[in-house]
């Protein structure tokens, strides 16, 4: 199916749309100088993404039932609390810091590209996120989308191919007439496998200055773009 | 729960946000026109509800699996051709109007309410419509939706506890965090019965100048507004 048949866009949201390093980094500085916390805020945030894979693995497998995302940022949050030493923090405080997932910032570009490509798409996200989260993070950055699906509205977890053609499904739409548009190469190639046609922006500052993955495209994706704004430019809107 | 606590507005969509009547007569007027067909089109939109039940109902008591609504009114549609001798439709032709569904025209004070209620409070639609039917009618009217839910992503019809439940859990909500929006007594008692919050807003021309039905709050629900800009006041928006 041809690129000129796509009818909706589908957002890998985490890294893709919103810098989740940084916002986390400048939430726990701002609860470290209000409690009086000596950590080191950039190894938190990268150890708390750390254990996003692993544990979505455990659901992947079956080894556990569905669980939504906040559940298991908690879990490992309760885990790195423990890890760096962090005390003295009430349940209200965990729960907060557990949502800052929920108050993560838009790339510079997200809002301006999304806001151009709306007028011709629809725009949907396909997140491990759960749905409360991308919603709560759409009213917090004014991310414009049409709908919010994905992981959980599946009940499976990206890569899984079930995540992707459930969300194409609930679209109305073949998986040919979706394209997915994201900052890793994974993501995309899982996607193709299934039908979607793809788009790559890479966010080469997504893990902070030392990132090596996903800094290029991996393969001769449909579209490549260095960021929402050269998108939209690219796909005629 | 009190009011105050309200973070989220669940809307019924047919009736309470979108003239449906007026849509699908004007809708069927326009294919009568181009194809010489002389058909009562009020007394044709009035037999598409009415069969909009009997159709669910089907479901409800799983005589038959899930089916979505744009195939249950893809059916229905089939028989009224037939009951109305409405003939020289191509395929394409049923399928467009079959998606009036999609092209239904919000009332006037809709946009300008969801406008205003959309600072204060996560709008999601907690409809019998499918996924993609609401979103592109969202496209289609400039409804400034956060979250489409609702029946679909339940797997249940209203009025099933699960499509209410299912609808607040998904946004992360207790069911008193949740206001149902409504123009139909029926659907707010049944969101009442399982922990919403209720507004009433009557559209006494829903189903056309001899309406009798729902022109007034059959209960004390918690907000009766005489429109969506009203509703929006009443909540201080």
């Amino acid at each position: 199916m041809a690129i000129e048949n796509v009818k909706a866009l589908t957002f890998d949201v985490f890294g893709t749309v919103v810098d989740w390093r940084s916002s986390l980094i400048r939430e726990g500085e701002a609860l470290g100088k209000k409690k009086g916390l000596g950590v080191d805020w950039p190894k938190f945030a990268d150890a708390w993404r750390g254990l996003y894979q692993p544990a979505m693995e455990e659901v992947r497998t079956g080894r556990r039932p569905w669980a939504k995302l906040d559940d298991l940022h908690r879990e490992s949050l309760d885990k790195l609390l423990v890890q760096f030493g962090i005390k003295g923090l009430s349940d209200p405080e965990i729960d907060h810091l557990n949502r800052a997932w929920h108050r993560l910032h838009p790339w510079p570009d997200s809002v301006p590209g999304l806001t151009r490509l709306k007028k011709k798409f629809v725009l949907a996200t396909l997140s491990n996120g759960n749905v409360a989260l991308i919603v709560n993070m759409a009213k917090y950055g004014g991310l414009p989308w049409d709908a919010v699906l994905g992981a959980e509205v599946a009940r499976h977890y990206k890569p899984e191919p079930e995540a992707y053609l459930t969300t194409a499904a609930l679209l109305g739409l073949a998986p040919g007439e979706c394209m997915m548009v994201a900052a890793h190469n994974g993501d995309l190639a899982a996607a193709s496998a299934v039908g979607l046609r793809t788009a790559f922006v890479p966010r080469p500052n997504e893990h902070g200055p030392a990132q090596a993955k996903d800094v290029k495209p991996a393969r001769d994706w449909d579209v490549v773009a260095s960021d929402f704004v050269d998108l939209a430019a690219r796909l005629g809107c």
